[in-house]
């Protein structure tokens, strides 16, 4: 039986791309319009997909806006995808036949080297997202025009190949995803049987707050740290995100030693949870 | 003689607002367009403003990205300032003349309430910014339309008055700014005689890097932490913002305090600088 996946829409951007990866066939794919939406899908879905950071622009502020008030839902796992645009074509189509290539005007922008270099007498022409781009050319009855995507709409749309893959003038751009499952226990096989990460959700009890003293009393090792204004609360008093991780060395203690951190920092007087375990 | 500080413009918005708070009128205020413009104007004007986080939106990015290369300018204050809606009308308007109310579409809305108890039969009108809806009622010849902008703008544009103050729905609503000035020496007066306050760079030297063993190393008070992505690097390897507070026993001592920190981060293999002192 398949499970019930909401991603952040629409159907055929890189978060479809991310969950694909994931999930792979074993999943049917919801879109939802925001992430606070995709976030909230985990009420009647199974999973949810949200895009958590990217290598060049950061934090996705409205994921971690989301995470401060999630109540259901545990974040399972994590997927970095390198975003890889693809140019896609009809089936059997050369590059020689292409005089036209439509796409969302960012991944127009972001292969304009690809473009000048290999279709410098092509004429481009901007669509609504990525993958309203492959589905024009799914539908044409002519050879002559490309779409730049991600590889997961030629599994959405029928009768496309991908001529050239990773196009994109800059190649060092990665997106980390979330992906979160409704409860604790989480299903086969997608929970990690031996996770090595944890995501901490700390909200000060006061304002003169000393995030030195905070991480020594968590007394694990702390990979990243995300803050965002806690929400109807003194105005500056921040929620923050401790991504933390495992030793090597007793990595079967690692769900205790992380219950045992919250412990910690709830009894000196601050709010503490475990948001995810993966 | 007067400074010249560059401010985050148009003039009469609330960065404005923010650097005449702290310079008053011993300043020309030199408007500019962008945050990464407003940094970069410190190699000709003596100081520069800018937005560094809003109590309900956050950190602004686009402050802390310019940071993260910022060579000229150290940070030499910082200013708290309330988002405060002004009802500005022309000198000798009385509210029962209003008919009309103008300005920025987002402090239209952000007065909604006030609007709709007090001037529920006026009409509202857009502008592109709350000084434009200050200048507008300044050259009106008649006493009908009212603007809603920062208090700033009666000492910029002629003929006009505060007739109500603090018109906004939502009275939790601070932005915190930060002065920069062009060298580590300051001017009287504006430089602090005894800094609390210091933000220090942190861009670690590898990836596997724990955020618990940073902060042993600095070992002094942190209040916040941000952090961005370092450019040109590999993906995800982050720059982190410490802002570090002098503890109250020993004050005198505190700039020596961050010297040595800095000191002990580059002797572990980081790359570490002080870019604020207040």
């Amino acid at each position: 039986m398949k499970v019930d996946v909401g991603v952040l829409g629409p159907l055929g951007t890189y978060t479809h791309q991310a969950a694909h990866e994931y999930f792979q066939a074993s999943a049917i794919y919801n879109e939802r319009q925001t992430i606070a939406a995709t976030l909230e899908s985990l009420e009647t879905l199974d999973y949810a997909v949200v895009p958590r950071e990217n290598s060049i622009f950061g934090s996705v502020v409205e994921t971690f806006d989301g995470l401060r008030v999630l109540k259901q839902g545990l974040i399972q796992g994590e997927v970095v995808l390198k975003i890889q645009h693809c140019l896609v074509v009809k089936k059997g189509a050369k590059i020689s036949d292409i005089d036209c290539v439509i796409s969302h005007e960012q991944a127009l922008g972001q292969c304009r080297r690809f473009i000048s270099e290999h279709l410098p007498s092509a004429t481009t022409s901007k669509t609504t997202s990525t993958a309203a781009a492959a589905e024009t050319v799914s539908k044409l009855q002519k050879l002559n025009v490309a779409a730049i995507c991600s590889k997961i709409c030629i599994t959405m749309f029928e009768d496309l190949e991908i001529l050239v893959d990773g196009i994109q003038d800059e190649d060092i751009n990665y997106t980390r995803f979330f992906i979160l499952g409704k409860d604790s226990e989480g299903r086969p096989p997608f929970k990690s049987l031996r996770p090595t990460h944890a995501l901490i959700r700390v909200t000060p009890s006061k304002m003169c707050f000393d995030l030195a003293e905070l991480l020594k009393i968590v007394d694990l090792s702390v990979k990243r740290i995300d803050r965002r204004p806690a929400p109807a609360s003194d105005p500056f008093l921040d929620i923050y995100f401790l991504e933390v991780v495992s030793s090597p060395h007793n990595p079967s203690e690692w769900p205790e030693q992380v219950s045992h951190s919250i412990l910690r920092i709830r009894n000196n007087g601050h709010f503490a949870e475990s948001i995810g375990l993966w």
